[in-house]
């Protein structure tokens, strides 16, 4: 039980044994009949996953690849508005560079975004919006749907980057106008890392770019998609489509309902925690904005430091996550992702209460008990 | 036994179980310290493999995604003149279209390639040369050596695709002059499909493009590969990185002569076979291009059906490969490729000539024995 770490980050997550045991399959041909049944298999058990009734591809490359395919196929040459606050939204701004013109409508990480900015940004003529759904750098829970309708009103394509809330938060992908929307496969599905799904609506098809990228060419995913035999243009990472298809069944089976309130409870106990000990959660929240449901990132208080801090949780077994680039030291994170539950919850605030303590930190309360009362 | 078909295609090929097992693993943090030690392991292995000291990378993604990385890394908006004498190298010539100014050096498919348009082009100025080492699609190996003399005196790059030849074929990287060079998971190394790697050199480096792809941004792919912590700039497919790494073990443990040695015997007993039935090989070589030495086309004799021929194989649980767009019904290709031998070498052929007899052909002699001869 001791070799493996217990992985409570903000993806990768543990993964159940029957999706990793759907990989030790020999080879099948992934020009053949069944190939096109597990794919077909994956994109009927996301669709209502992402809320949406789009066209919807398997891409085998991690989130970054989808995000690349969303920009590049339809966002080439355009203006293109970035939403940012935080380190994902930065990278899709960073994306958005190499292809269009980009403009950031950036706020301090963790706080909320200018949706008033925004709207200039639009009113000058911004015809795609990207936004970060989830932001897992900061554990912020972005306004989509505002969003969504803001791009509406100015006729401006929506790229959703559900990349972290998919499988695990409540997302709709179609009520909210996202013209395209994306999940990465090692978050809140619970699968391996490599594979992404991006979803694809009528509006931005209409906008599609001549000039595309090659490998991520949704044109050519498309044409391969509908094929008789349904399969992919280039050759598919096979192994983790298996454990895919095996990790969408398993949300199939617990219900997408009762999979969100899962993950609510989960994130529910760990800010309880933090409350308890007296930590301050990181993000700034307001009517829009609001606490993540997938990962929850705290202030690390004066005088402890991180890598102890996080070193003597690592040694009982369980990696938490720590801040990104600026926020390295200043921050940690727990992942309430996937297919963990209470067990693996308690175990995690159990490890970072003894570590606080040892690091110098008294808490006010205690947060185990807390979270066992959210949980229980 | 009876469950999997088989698969003796050019790719994908079966896997040896220790490499499938490694996929079993829960998921680790690909931001730690193990998971660089498996890249680098992946990475210091197939050094030798590829016949290079430059820079190598393993990317997510496949052989497609790393044939798009050079041509998009240091190929954009550049004269390429891509060599095409079978699908792959069209496959090529349609990427280089994407970012430079392309021109196919083509002939006839399975036919030698024309060196003496090659060199007019790079007379004209041609700034990249594409070539495919080894085309599956006909089953002939091309000339790399000759090849990346030409693109050396005339100061071009030179980009091959060794993803079929590369662990089951002598490939001498550096001595050909190969600036960058790359080959897929599935192939000779008889890894899962869904990842590619690509060696990079000191030529290609200082040529390298301001603009760049995002996800395939091979500058990114090296800071990260060269950070302390040796990492991919984007999530990587971790279970195929795993079972890249044992796929690698294995390479080591046979010796790559061995390996290459086995491949050619194993090819050469296929075409033995093929002489003996009365068949003709399709390729045709002459004193630079060979028959391949991981696949055999063969070309299908009149009045032979190939969904019935290839389908009674299938129904003894085999899978063979038919030709490709202008070739489907006119050749039928098998691998030697990967982890396979003499069984699987022989159930094969025992099955194609059963097959050729039930769907009207007579063969000239006994191929199976005379496949037997070449491998006893």
């Amino acid at each position: 039980m001791e070799k493996e770490p217990l992985l409570m980050l903000p993806g990768p997550v543990p993964m159940p044994e029957r999706v990793r045991a759907a990989m030790m399959r020999q080879a099948i041909n992934h020009r053949g009949a069944e190939f096109g049944e597990i794919y077909a298999d994956c994109v009927r058990i996301l669709k209502p996953v992402f809320g949406t009734d789009n066209e919807l591809f398997v891409i085998s490359g991690s989130g970054t690849a989808a995000m690349e395919a969303a920009v590049g196929n339809f966002g080439r040459g355009k203006k293109i508005a970035c939403l940012v606050n935080g380190k994902f939204g930065e990278r899709l701004y960073k994306i958005a560079q190499r292809y269009g013109t980009a403009r950031e409508v950036s706020s301090e990480w963790g706080t909320p975004l200018d949706l008033a900015a925004l709207e200039r940004e639009l009113e000058e003529g911004a015809e795609m919006v990207t936004l970060v759904h989830n932001e897992t750098s900061v554990a912020i829970k972005n306004p989509a749907e505002k969003v969504g309708k803001l791009a509406r009103k100015y006729d401006a394509l929506f790229v959703m980057d559900g990349i972290t809330s998919i499988g695990g938060d409540d997302v709709r992908a179609d009520a909210w106008g996202a013209d395209i929307a994306v999940v990465g496969s090692q978050k809140c599905l619970a699968a391996p890392a490599g594979l992404s799904a991006i979803s694809v609506g009528e509006r931005a098809w209409e906008r599609l770019c001549d000039q595309r990228p090659y490998y991520l060419d949704l044109a050519a995913y498309r044409k391969s998609a509908s094929a008789k035999l349904m399969e992919t243009p280039y050759t598919p990472a096979v192994p983790l489509f298996l454990a895919l298809r095996e990790a969408c069944l398993i949300v199939e089976e617990e219900g997408l309902e009762n999979r969100i309130a899962r993950h609510r409870r989960l994130s529910s106990a760990v800010r309880a925690a933090a409350v308890a000990w007296g930590l301050e959660l990181f993000p700034k929240t307001d009517a829009d904005h609001t606490y993540s449901n997938t990962v929850t990132a705290v202030t690390i208080p004066d005088g402890v430091k991180d890598s102890d801090f996080r070193g003597s949780i690592k040694k009982m077994g369980i990696e938490i996550a720590g801040g990104q680039d600026h926020l390295k030291g200043k921050i940690f994170r727990i992942g309430s992702m996937g297919a963990v539950g209470a067990p693996e919850t308690l175990a995690t605030l159990a490890a970072v209460e003894s570590s606080l303590k040892k690091n110098g930190f008294t808490p006010k309360g205690d947060g185990v008990m807390a979270a066992a009362g959210v949980l229980g």
